[in-house]
């Protein structure tokens, strides 16, 4: 017998995956979560049959949603995580010595379970810096405990509950969540397929509104849908670039480079630049 | 009946197309050619069962293979491309108001034959500076006709008769057969697909020792295994970057940029960005 995991993104277009054997299956109240040993990709987790991460490849978009974030900030010291229940997110955010506090509010703490089960070496959850709520992110921003020097989104596809998560309301309860100097990085889905353009759209539009700085950035993610994936970054203030950035990056480079797979400075702004049918999703 | 290519790059991990019906099917002496009409990507040509282009994603492919080395170059009259049988690439390489003559060198007229019939927007073949020469590649460049300012490797994989395009003896031909200021690129395959990864160190080893100056590049494919594909620059002098370069695109954009959807200034600048594991394939 052949077992084959399938995820189709456009008609009869999409990824197979070989699959050796199922290790967990459960639906929760939210979702079904599952995680299959595959023949190349290490454990794979998937929710509602849909990819979240493998452990072969996952350090991709773990690196990409914390750094760009945490080296653009001046000196981040509380992280909210909203989702990123495998715990890779928190995993890279913790390698910032500024950081004295992250707190991940994970719905579902069947993520977190088939996680630390499954792919031990994905989480940081021994972290006594962290602290995992188990609450609705939307929710959780609209009274939040503090404010955050920095904010990361790292939630499911617009599918169901998270659709909410590429809404405005969302992002303006992001903004009250966020000090001062606030940082935000947000998954916004790939942009070669079309039906995620309206959500990107959504999520690019409201950033523009409500916060002083935003822009887009993209990353290879083999797999994802085609491969390509973007991400929101949004600010009350700090631009990624610039010569501070670049000397905090050296910096954390100095401490913890050598356990980065993906990010490094170069390709910390290299991500920024968009090809023109990107830009012309933002146009339209 | 449901037709489906499936094209696997790592074990049982692959991509699946959904496909309507099969337009052309060609065993030439070299090859088997193919071209499918697709649900969502237009018409899509494989080569021996290997993705080669679809209508609605080679812009990424055929521009950035044209335009990094048509811009380094400061005044590229002559261009020779080895492969592309397509036409893509001669279709971005003369946009260049430069361009006097381009020589493509083409193994199998079954290829082109196979665009012109099945992808007619694909080519530039009716433009009086295209000369297409029916020849191996490999044997053409021990013996040019004259020499390039510019050439392109628009090869296929390194399986077959093309596993030669991969190896410094190639490269070596090619140096000579370029002008004093010239400049080289060629595809070298996914860096995410650990079996390509000698192919990748052949070539940018021979290009380290042959070239004055040569690096990596990579873009987004959807179609192309794992989504993120390497290409190789090299030259006699050029480098990709600086005040001229950027000059030459800022230019051409205003020529002809309305045309492109996915080159631009960011983009030739950020796609020189490796990841770290990227790097690391280099260095081992």
């Amino acid at each position: 017998m052949s077992l084959q995991y399938n995820e189709y993104y456009n008609e009869k277009t999409g990824l197979t995956i070989g699959l050796k054997r199922q290790l967990f299956c459960e639906q929760s109240d939210y979702q079904k979560v599952e995680v299959f040993e595959t023949d190349t990709w290490g454990n794979l987790m998937t929710i509602d049959g849909m990819v979240m991460l493998s452990e072969k490849d996952e350090f991709v978009y773990h690196e990409m949603m914390a750094h760009v974030a945490m080296f653009t900030h001046p000196n981040p010291e509380t992280v909210l995580i909203i989702g990123g229940g495998d715990g890779g997110t928190v995993r890279e955010v913790m390698r910032h010595p500024s950081v004295k506090q992250v707190d991940m509010v994970e719905i579902d703490e069947t993520v977190v379970r088939a996680s630390k089960l499954h792919m031990p070496e994905v989480g940081d959850f021994d972290n006594p810096k962290l602290n995992v709520i188990y609450e609705n992110g939307l929710t959780f921003v609209e009274q939040p405990p503090k404010k955050y020097d920095v904010i990361i989104i790292d939630g499911s596809d617009p599918v169901g509950p998270a659709v909410d998560l590429f809404k405005k309301a969302f992002y303006q309860h992001c903004y009250n969540s966020l000090t001062d100097n606030g940082v935000l990085v947000s998954q916004t889905e790939s942009p070669f397929v079309e039906h995620y353009h309206d959500s990107m759209r959504s999520v690019f539009g409201a950033l523009k509104e409500l916060y002083a700085y935003s822009a887009c950035f993209l990353t290879f993610i083999p797999l994802y849908p085609t491969g390509m994936w973007s991400m929101a970054f949004a600010s009350k203030g700090p631009k990624p670039h610039g010569e501070e950035v670049n000397a905090r990056i050296s910096k954390g480079m100095e401490t913890f480079g050598d356990k980065l797979k993906y990010y490094n400075q170069e390709i910390h702004h290299g991500a920024f630049a968009l090809p023109n049918f990107v830009k012309q999703i933002f146009a339209d």
